[in-house]
């Protein structure tokens, strides 16, 4: 059953966020798949964020480490960026940027599934996928069969609550409901549109927008579960306005981009999120 | 002159597969250029197909044979997705997954004309090309000077059919009136608009929708030159929609994703088809 | 003070350009960044260019010297990019095509500032960068933190001019109010709208159309430093238009590309541009 007090204090969280971003843009590193790296820094760009896309070796572990937050996001990992992503982990970890892995199809793809696994051992402050996604990064299943879910959310529970658990990570499971969990509390959002499924990187793009909310909060003494949240609250409830005006996916996507834009804390009224605690681990 | 039992046959099919794609999205594989990965991605969500680009070595291969469908796009040819190409054609082949060539821009440029013709002996299911692509393709000309067609349609009809003859494959022909052959029969499509000139991937997407319809036709029984036509007639009715309220290059592109995802089977009465049996090969 | 002769040559040549262009689209080499890649060329596409993006090592040579116009922009340097980059320049060189060098996001990071030094000694048609960049290019600052600008327009004004004169380049400062410099003369543009920082490849694409309108001014007696004007004078012209109709970044960015296969000479009326001409150098 869902903590009234836990809930009011992510919502104010969320506005403050939302504010500071728009404030300070923070410099928001991707590390991200060319089919949507276009779509992602329009993203950042209309929430408030400062986008920059630094994927070669040589320079993505310098930029990770004056960056204010880190995304990964193995869609087309090409052995040069395999190699940057290593760089720019090791350089947010060395400074302490947040930093968010996004395991793009993950299971039946070796490559990406060996990565993936290792980065999550070196502690991301938050992992982003879909039931299939999380289920395979714990290795509880093999995976969709490409990019979309063949799990439901509530299947992942368990393995988010693991991940979490083992590795200090926020874990996000995106789906009709999205599932967020820091190991110790379970947030529910129940906000979006079928429509996010119509777009490409409509997920990768809120992995991103989860590191600049992530790169906000740096130093505003906000847990990391509540800036994840907020990513996908503000995210959401955009995608929501947006759908509302939208002839189809053509026009959602241009629309979403305008509703992130005009956002502001008055529209946190249409949140609906759940928060509940978890048992401790055994 | 036209055969109307053969017509009528082709926009059944078309009909038909259709329904059968948003039924059940065909996973479709695209290894294509960096300019056009997002637009083509969701061209292919649009229409309702489950697009994935997965053009690394040691990933390509696997997808490929479990795939429905492979788009492989010449336009940005890497080393690494050169040698990915070559795994995904060798993946596909082994699995009998249909796959498209587009020969992008062929002609002046060695290493992509090198590999064209390399692929082509491969049998591709399809090739998509402009006139200029497809003559240099058979070896008859130099090609256009980049990625426009310096050729007519009718100009490389000989040239489409002297390919499909020798490689087994379905080649169309893109122009004002796409010309599509498997060397016994000749469908002439008038469908469509000039803006698709003015949007880049306007072509680069339709090679991905024919590996899409080619997917999903697997296992109904319908011929590839059917599956092929279908991707044209559904595109191109859908781009002449998305025209008749666009304002420019910009609306129209948008407006073309929202048409694919709104077409049905009763807008095909718009399709103007031809189709023509040819003389044996001597 | 303003040159009011030189400023109506200025006009002149760009409504000339706007008409050259759309008679005959200037085949227009882009390597350039995953990000921005499919605007710019939708870009390029809308303005009446031919784009074509041919980055790769064994191919960029041989189409730089075959292309009306070449941009080379740094955004995300791949060692293969950096190889094609220095191919597709000695061909650019050897042939007399004119060409852009856009040195996106140096100073702070390592491996793209010390390409960008190398290439501006080889004598660029024209370089495009906002403040920060150029003083980077110079030597005289360590750059932005990303890809913003941190330094006015104004605080380049010296840079632009030692560098245009040391290398006989244009040099192009993009702002709120642009400033371009051929080391006689200074141009200022006042057009555009703060929409076009909203939207990634704002400022990327525009480099790509002034090497669409130094390619078409090839052959017609017209300075770089018009050329180079007349792109941006167009460019946020339409960026205007587009704003006045736009709700959001999402809709400006789609606008732009209508606004911009619209613009004609007769809107060159709203052009706000200053010409002055500089000291000798000491």
């Amino acid at each position: 059953m869902s903590d009234p007090l836990h809930l009011s204090a992510i919502l104010e969280d969320t506005a403050r966020l939302l504010e500071a971003l728009r404030a300070a843009p923070p410099l928001t590193h991707c590390i991200t798949n060319t089919v949507v790296t276009g779509f992602t820094a329009n993203v950042l760009l209309a929430v408030g964020a400062a986008p920059a896309m630094v994927d070669i070796v040589g320079e993505a572990g310098v930029f990770a480490s004056v960056a204010s937050g880190l995304l990964v996001n193995l869609g087309t990992p090409t052995p040069e960026q395999r190699a940057a992503t290593l760089e720019a982990v090791g350089g947010a970890s060395a400074t302490g940027t947040p930093w968010v892995l996004d395991p793009v199809a993950i299971g039946v793809l070796p490559i990406r599934t060996d990565l993936a696994r290792d980065l999550v051992g070196r502690r991301p402050t938050a992992v982003r996928g879909n039931a299939s996604e999380i289920l395979a990064l714990a290795g509880l299943s093999a995976g969709g069969r490409g990019v979309d879910a063949t799990d439901t959310t509530d299947a992942a529970a368990g393995a988010a609550r693991l991940l979490a658990r083992e590795h200090g990570s926020v874990v996000a499971v995106s789906g009709e409901v999205d599932l967020l969990t820091d190991g110790e509390s379970e947030v529910r959002i129940a906000n979006g549109t079928a429509l996010l499924t119509r777009v490409t990187g409509g997920g990768c793009a809120l992995g991103a927008v989860m590191a600049a909310f992530l790169g906000a909060a740096q130093g505003m003494d906000i847990p990391a579960l509540h800036a994840v949240a907020a990513a996908s609250v503000v995210y959401e409830i955009a995608a929501e306005r947006a759908a509302e005006t939208s002839e189809g996916p053509g026009t959602f996507a241009v629309a979403l981009l305008d509703a992130l834009a005009a956002i502001s804390p008055a529209d946190l009224a249409d949140a609906r999120v759940e928060v509940a605690a978890l048992e401790a681990a055994r």
